[in-house]
């Protein structure tokens, strides 16, 4: 039986990160575009790891990373993706819920391996990804249980999801059923060029009825197709109640239709690696929001957590964040 | 083929570290010995793995840590051990191959998994290891290739190997061969409950011909059965003609016949696993011996090698190790 109550219920790609650290020029060299996430088969996954150094493995996958850290923060969450029955996937599984959270979408069998993504990471910290979905195309509608989302105060949703068919599926019937319950929805864009790949149907999206939508600059320009921030924001409040904008050390602005809200970031000492400060920046927010706080408390609580994630390799908390808030 | 002339071919147990940080009372709870190695079955470690926390994977096994810092300080290697055809043995291999080390062992087919080894690391950096051998079980005589020990300087040997029978005559096979091909054979005693189990072994083994004995505080003292550093000195002067003697902070013995030479260990900023200090060390202690330095310069790289490695999660150097002697 699921919980009768969760602060966040996340869907999302479930995947393991392959981290591995290398100079500028070898993004040049194999044409990955600096900070983004690119979509590659098997054969492009697999060509790519023989390319890049030794690695190291760690659970990953944007919504998953959100959702534990809602439960590093002391909060209570759920997860919906899909793995294989292999050894990444028992990894995948295995992390998730040693952090607190509800897993209990079945392992898939007979079918791709688990998803991998290959975060390569710069010397200036920053990160761009290759994703192999692999498991995760499978996920789809009957993934998705009317009691868990029913259980969860937010539903927190990824644009990522957008790239299948199956998993799109899967995000339509979770996003019906949380307004059948009376319940609210959440999402992030994921990526500027997930958004361009699907911004009609991200504006029907959140017009049809997001309560609380993450994205970061790059992100919310490609939706309105505008090189202004201002506009981007006039825009953004006509169509959702509450939107959080995330500029990198600039800090984030919360746009509640007539009332914007600027937020700090929090001081890095110095930042290792970028990979999941978006994520993070969700957990907090999420957290603060599930628990009735106001939208510059649930910032901050996004840029503490955004703050403990970058200081270290890897987008999964090393340290309880409650104790940072 | 092989290369003709590779500076260190290591033998050992090809596992797939997973690090977990825990609580000191974590160890006491679960019967774990703070800083050792105890062997565990499949039960054994998968209820372990229900039991911590979130883990981050990454490429270990203590001769193949060695090796990967070989090639980190410049040098040439070649590493032989036993994986699976599974997504850890991908994992193994990939970073191994990826360090620039020559592995042509065949995978095991239709056999138990990848090693594993559960690694706890407490507040103070110390680290503590439950392994599941698997397929390094399989190991045997047949994986050691006379051309591949003709072709290394020194063929480098972990106690560990000692644990399974079949491993335990690859080694046999390997410090025959490099006897006949007038190569160097070293040995580490990997940890002082693997002396405890086959002491006179090891103690015959060292007498009838190895040339560069690794071993801590802990395990010299275990071997010659005394307290006394100074009374395990004197016994290892008689019976092996080179002995690097690690005393973590306090840096290491060199025991040369008659000759002593004590050599400090490098300041490091802040402990944070100390996994992969000892074989780090004897990363550069080989590497130097391999060119020929004196044995205070090749204790000075085996310093510079661990200060790197407990520096951060993780028993695999993180920058090349070149760029810091």
């Amino acid at each position: 039986m699921p919980q009768k109550n969760v602060d966040v219920l996340g869907i999302g790609n479930a995947i393991v990160d392959v981290i591995a650290r290398q100079e500028e020029a070898f993004l040049g060299l194999h044409g990955l575009d600096k900070g983004s996430m690119l979509l590659v088969d098997e054969d492009g996954i697999l060509s790519l790891y023989d390319k890049i150094g030794p690695a190291t493995e760690i659970s990953g996958g944007s919504a998953a990373n959100t959702i534990a850290g809602v439960t590093s923060l002391g909060g209570s969450a759920c997860y919906v993706g899909k793995v294989a029955a292999d050894q990444l996937g028992e990894v995948f599984a295995h992390d998730i819920r040693a952090a607190g959270v509800a897993f209990n979408t079945p392992f898939l069998k007979d079918g791709p391996q688990t998803a991998r993504c290959i975060v390569i990471v710069t010397p200036d910290g920053q990160r761009t990804m290759s994703t192999y979905l692999g498991a995760c195309a499978m996920l789809g509608p009957d993934d998705v249980v009317e009691e868990e989302i029913a259980a969860a105060r937010i539903t927190y949703l990824e644009g990522y999801l957008w790239d299948r068919p199956n998993a799109k599926e899967a995000f339509r019937k979770a996003a019906q059923l949380a307004g059948k319950h009376k319940r609210q929805t959440a999402l992030t864009l994921s990526d500027s060029f997930c958004v361009d790949r699907y911004r009609e149907s991200f504006l029907s999206l959140i017009r049809d009825g997001v309560d609380i939508l993450f994205a970061n600059e790059a992100e919310i320009l490609s939706l309105y197709e505008t090189s202004s921030l201002q506009q981007a924001m006039t825009a953004v409040a006509k169509d959702c109640s509450l939107a959080a904008i995330t500029r990198s050390e600039r800090g984030s602005v919360i746009v509640a239709g007539s009332s914007v809200t600027e937020v700090s970031a929090q001081p890095v000492a110095q930042v290792v690696d970028t990979t999941g400060a978006g994520d993070l920046y969700a957990s907090g927010f999420l957290f603060g929001h599930a628990h009735d706080k106001p939208v510059a408390e649930c910032a901050r609580l996004g840029h503490v957590a955004a703050a403990e994630i970058i200081s270290h390799i890897g987008a999964r908390p090393q340290v309880e964040l409650k104790s940072l808030v």
